[in-house]
């Protein structure tokens, strides 16, 4: 067990999630579960029962996460202050993140919800130093670095297999777990990655016709794995979502005389992993599934989590299963093969795992987007399996999107009726998303829930990546667009923040505060 | 707990099982749960580890479950001579079934693998006898009575729901589990059985066009819970399991402004409950969804299990999902407005649940045969809720069909392939299965496995129930056939007894036997 401890803001969730990743270690936040188990805020905890009454919750969970076999845990900025903690400590490896006050303070100094801030914050600073240091196994400065850096850094320290150029994400959901795979050149060793498939005898490559050409070595790993494997092809992009493609594609495989045994290999974007993910959730009741995902946009989001659709021409993904795959292998490598605004509007989900979860992402993107526009191999590897870390995280909890699943469709209400629109076709998925978050933003600065700071960071994440911000829309068609969400909920819901990385769903909105967000996303920069 | 005790023969599984399903609560038999877990039959265990070997498998298993919450548990026969399971007893309601020497002798005597009664059976019972009685809190005469009468009795006296006339018997699939209704008349309290369907709107019950004008009480509770109720009516029996059809019903459904939340009722045979049940598992990624089978096919088997199906022309069921009801309602009053021919061809599942499960229920068959064909209420809610409980016992082990929910195949192999070829267009499921099992028995006899008196009683249950026992096919032709068949694994493999009640899953035929068995189902009577 590796606990991470360290004063508020030194960048325990971040490092610890991203070393998980590349440990292929669950994670564990213990802020986080006692936030999930009270279904309260911290700073509300505070509030409520006073800090002993929060440090209760925290030993608690602290035990029962400490006590657990392997893992990363982030421990709360205090929590070394408790001896029955300290006790489980003395079995863990204790990182120490080193951060000098004042960076810690500038750091945090956007939250004010930090309930343990209101006295003396130096005095505390000292105290507690005093302790992590006593306490450290290993101590990491954590001034001025960045958080894969550091991550990276320890990751080789405890051996990880992030070590070998490849990191492994772990989505946890019982005997239908799985790795997401991100790294450079990956596909070529595809064979390391695959599950056993016992019986298989074909595999069937989907794809499109201007992947064909890249397919060879995916084939030569299949074919060397003893599978009789064939490339299938279907039209590019969302064309592909057709029920007409699907049923061509179930004759494809019973002309072929596939069977349950045999393998479904997705390779393309979003929509060919959409529409052959259906495909295979659907013929002889599922067959084994991987994804290779070749775009920003199906390695970062698409790809992780198991949904698949069919479009219907009364709206996209109308039609779809919840379908997990056995695999996902991400090798940046195709990244550079994309065009640079399909690379664009990949960031727009980068963008979103920022402001819903990981804040500190938004500040490395909006350093390294000239690289990561660029196809940088490193830049690119590192934030696919950031914000595959977070995904995987969030699928793990909630499979069906019940809970906090919902999240991952920040931006997304808007977006999905811009779509839809006719005046918008040929507006990219990402793009539609960028629109639909600062649209996002405007409204929960509207019902007073973010304040002006947060609305700005928007506008300068999503200007940073040349991402379009604004549509002339009324309100009347997005209502009728709306009428077949599938998140309508008797009235249409949005996912809105309360904070930066605290988003919160289904938030009902009055028609005023809708008026005046369209009203701004026409005129304003 | 409810423990059931008494020499073989006695019936412990047979009413065991149908009292916990007429109770509602799981049902447990020691002897089938040691198996499970060894993977070796009972007398192989006596053979390889000797009695102490098995008395310790059985001591842990006992303890275990007996030591659960409630639920009704079958002991075998030797249990009670173990001073710890005893003391488990002490906590138990204990029922004794007891049988006379000479009954228990005749009915265990086709089985031979029974091990205690190598030496001096008449000593053994005799000195278990005694045990019994002590044990016992209530003693139950099990000679010259049927299982059900015995059950029932036994209900009455735990006062379980099975005393107003409805049996629920329980899917248990974790967070998917939920209960099969079995009773006279329970459609006009559907609202009792609906599951709490949080922001449901609107109801769509899907059926075919002669069950329309029976549809309306159903209409009429639907409507009071507040739901927004309406018909759409599809094709009759296999012609609505089409991907046009399918596509008509997502059409209909986005017309409409169904979200996932909305709920879907089947109300027919299996055809529809197959065919809508795949519309609601893939439209809006899942919808609620209620089966209220109207046919003894669909209610002994189609709706239990959520196998969902659509066929392609290149085959029967090719497409389809594993999608569970959240309840599946059966009123037994339907059944009497079906023709003779398709209760006929319903009897032949229920005389597959009696090869591969419970023998017993063959001769309650075979007895009652004049009053099921003639839909005789009691008869058929007895028949239905004895199948379904064996059907959710073996769903509730093996959701995904990799273990024993195969046996559920018996005679399907040949069945499907029948179905399949043009030859046989017009031929029911039922009547396909009976011909199939036939077929099985037949093949089964040439591998050695089961003797005359096995076969013979295939024939005496088949021809009870007027079903088809002959066909005159060809190998080549079943063998192209089974080429798709979803079971396909590297060549074709069946399911075949190797005793009354003891199927096995995954057996290969030389095509000698295969050849051999067709010749005698084209000739034998």
């Amino acid at each position: 067990m590796i606990a991470l401890v360290g004063f508020m803001g030194a960048g325990k969730t971040t490092v610890g999630r991203i070393l998980a990743a590349k440990l292929g270690l669950p994670f564990c936040d213990t802020d986080a579960v006692v936030a999930a188990r009270t279904g309260m805020e911290i700073r509300d905890i505070f509030r409520a029962r006073g800090e002993s009454g929060f440090r209760e919750l925290e030993r608690e969970v602290a035990a029962e996460v400490l006590g657990r076999g392997e893992g990363v845990v982030a421990l709360g900025g205090g929590a070394v202050g408790d001896p029955a903690i300290v006790t489980h400590l003395h079995e863990a490896e204790v990182v120490y993140l080193d951060v000098g006050y004042d960076e810690a303070m500038r750091r945090v100094g956007a939250d004010k919800g930090r309930p343990m801030l209101a006295d003396d914050p130096r005095a505390l600073f000292d105290q507690r130093t005093g302790t992590y240091r006593n306490l450290a196994d290993v101590t990491v400065d954590a001034n001025d670095r960045d958080p894969d850096e550091i991550a990276s850094e320890l990751a080789l320290r405890f051996g990880g297999r992030g070590t070998n150029g490849v990191d492994r994400i772990r989505v946890r959901l019982g005997d239908r777990s799985y790795d997401v795979v991100v790294g450079v050149g990956v596909v070529a060793r595809l064979n390391e990655f695959l599950p056993e498939l016992p019986n298989a005898e074909k595999a069937f490559v989907v794809t499109h016709p201007n992947l064909r050409p890249y397919a060879s070595e995916m084939l030569d790993q299949l074919t060397t794995r003893g599978l009789d494997a064939r490339v299938v092809v279907v039209p590019d992009g969302e064309r592909c979502k057709s029920l007409d493609v699907v049923t061509d594609l179930y004759d494809e495989l019973a002309q072929n005389q596939a069977h349950r045994h045999d393998l479904i290999v997705t390779f393309g974007g979003g929509a060919v992993g959409d529409c052959a993910g259906y495909v295979a959730s659907t013929y002889a009741r599922g067959m084994p599934l991987v994804h290779v995902p070749t775009t920003l946009l199906a390695q970062v989001d698409a790809s992780i989590g198991g949904k698949t659709a069919v479009n219907l021409t009364a709206g996209k993904n109308l039609v779809g299963t919840i379908y997990q795959p056995s695999v996902v292998v991400c090798d940046v490598t195709y990244l550079a093969t994309c065009p640079r605004d399909e690379l664009r509007a990949g960031v727009a989900e980068v963008i979103k795992y920022g402001f819903i979860s990981d804040p500190s992402l938004l500040r490395s993107l909006i350093r390294d987007i000239d690289a990561l526009l660029a196809a940088d191999a490193k830049v690119t590897a590192a934030v696919v399996a950031r914000c595959a870390a977070i995904k995987a995280e969030i699928v793990s909890l909630d499979e069906r999107e019940t809970g906090p699943r919902a999240y991952l469709n920040y931006g997304h209400t808007f977006a999905h009726a811009l779509e839809k629109l006719h005046a918008f076709a040929g507006l990219r998925h990402g793009e539609a998303v960028a629109i639909g978050m600062m649209a996002a933003a405007y409204l929960a600065h509207e019902l007073g829930r973010i304040d002006d700071g947060v609305v700005d960071l928007h506008r300068e994440a999503l200007s940073a990546a040349g991402l379009p911000m604004t549509a002339l829309v009324e309100l009347p068609e997005l209502e009728e667009a709306w009428q077949l969400d599938k998140k309508y909920k008797k009235g249409v819901r949005f996912v809105l923040l309360s904070a930066l990385g605290r988003p919160e769903a289904g938030v009902e909105a009055p028609r005023q505060a809708l008026l005046r967000t369209l009203e701004r996303l026409r005129s304003e920069p």
